[in-house]
C-alpha cells in the first residue's frame, strides 16, 4: 500500500504545526491494522497515532500501540527513512513489538524475554563496555536546547547523526550503529515497539531525566548502550 | 571487496584526529582504482584520499579524484551510509563522476552536459521554486559554529538531518530528498564526483562564502536547490 503510493501525488494535511504531517497513506495503513485487530482480537484496544482512540487513559488489558508511518516527513520528502511501528502492551508491559523499515525492507522484532530479530536473524546484544568516545550519537535539536551540555556530549562522541524517524533511530542504537539516541518530545506510538526491541538487546530506555517512560504520555526519550547511558546521565543530563 | 570485509575484524588507524579513520579496506579499494587507471590511462594522474599523490598542486590534464570510502566512520560503526566516489577532471573541469552507495547498491552518475542517473535511470532536475520552508536541511555541527545564524535556518526549514557521508549528503540534495547540505570542512575527494552530479541536476555548489570550490584545497561546502541557495546565502550566511 505504501510503495504503491509512491507513484501518485499524496493528499497531505498538517496537524499540530506546519511540519507535523499526516497523509491519506498514514490513515489507510492504520485503518488496515485496526481492522485486523478488531477482527481477530475484538476485546483488545488500539492506541494509534491517527486514530480517534488517542484518548486512552489507562493501559489495562491488551493494548496495541500503532504508528502507521513513523517519520511522515521523511516519507513525504524522501520516500525513505520511515517505518511502521506496532507494539502489544498487556497491563502496561511491552510484550511484543515490530519496527519495519519499509524502503529498506528491514523488519525488526522483539518479544519480552526472547530477544530480538532483524528479518528473522537473531540480533546480538549491544556492546556493554564502550563509552561515548567510541560511539556515534543521535540527538535532535530540541534535546540539545533542553540540555545545552549535550553539545559537549556530541563533541565527546565519534560524531552526530540525525535520521528523523524515532523508531529507526532506536533501531540504530539497538543494532549497535550508534551509542545513544536522545529526543525532546516523542509520543507513545513513536517508541512503544522500539523500546521493547532495544531493551531485549541490552539497551537502557528512560526519559532524559532518568524516569520511566509512561506509555500514555508524550515526553523526552533516551535510549543508549549501558555505559553510554551512564556517561550521558552523570555528565551531560544533570 | 568491501562487502567481504564485513565478515572480519578491520585494521583501523587514525589520521589527523581520533575520528579521522582509515582502514585496510579504504587502502585496498583505492589501490584497485589506481591500478586500473595506471593500466588503462597511464598518462592520467590520480588524486586520492589515501594516496601519496595528495601533493597534487595543479589540475592540468586529466586527473582522477578518488575517495575509496567516503564516510569511513559510518563504514566502521554502521556498515552502511558510506560511498565510493570517483571523478574525472580535465584541465580542472569536472567531466564525469560516480558516487556509489555500496550498502544500498545505488550508483549515481553524472556527465557534464548530459544529465545524471541513478542505477541507469535518468534523474529529474531538482525543484526550482520551493524555498527553505518546504525542505529538509542537512548541516554539520561545525558549519553551524562557523555561521551561528544557520541555527535559524534549521528552524525555518522542515527539519535537520545528518548522515555523515558528504557524497551521499550531496546525493540527497541532488535527488530532491533535502533542500541543501552545508559543511565546514570537506576535502576535494569528498565532493569532486558529487558536485558534477548535483550540478547536472540543477543544484548550485559553492563554498559557504559563495566562492567557487578550488579542487586542490579543503574547505567549506554548500550544495542546494536554487531558491534554497539564494535564501541561505542572503539571510543566513552573511
Amino acid at each position: 500500500m505504501i510503495e504503491a503510493s509512491f507513484a501518485r501525488d499524496l493528499l497531505i494535511e498538517t496537524k499540530s504545526n506546519r511540519n507535523d504531517l499526516v497523509t491519506e497513506v498514514d490513515q489507510a495503513v492504520e485503518a488496515l491494522f485496526t481492522r485486523y485487530v478488531n477482527k481477530n482480537f475484538p476485546e483488545h484496544r488500539i492506541f494509534g497515532e491517527e486514530n480517534a482512540a488517542h484518548k486512552l487513559t489507562t493501559l489495562d488489558g491488551p493494548v496495541w500501540i500503532i504508528d502507521p508511518i513513523d517519520g511522515t516527513l521523511n516519507f513525504v520528502e524522501q520516500k525513505r527513512n520511515f517505518a511502521i511501528s506496532v507494539a502489544l502492551y498487556i497491563e502496561g508491559v511491552g510484550e511484543f513489538g515490530v519496527v519495519y523499515d519499509v524502503e529498506k525492507d528491514e523488519l525488526y522484532s522483539g518479544e519480552r524475554g526472547n530477544g530480538a530479530y532483524m528479518n528473522g536473524e537473531k540480533l546480538l546484544q549491544v556492546e556493554t563496555k564502550e563509552g561515548l568516545a567510541d560511539n556515534l550519537l543521535i540527538a535532535n535539536v530540541s534535546a540539545v536546547k533542553l540540555y545545552p551540555k549535550l553539545a559537549d556530549a556530541i563533541e565527546a562522541s565519534r560524531g552526530l547523526r540525525l535520521y528523523g524517524a524515532a523508531s529507526l533511530e532506536y533501531m540504530a542504537v539497538a543494532a549497535g550503529r550508534a551509542g545513544a539516541y536522545l529526543s525532546a518530545n516523542l509520543a507513545p506510538w513513536d517508541v512503544a515497539a522500539a523500546k521493547i526491541i532495544a531493551e531485549e538487546l541490552g539497551c537502557v530506555v528512560t526519559r532524559l531525566s532518568g524516569e520511566e517512560i509512561n506509555m500514555l504520555e508524550k515526553g523526552t526519550s533516551l535510549v543508549a548502550m549501558p555505559h553510554v547511558y551512564e556517561e550521558l546521565r552523570s555528565t551531560y543530563l544533570k
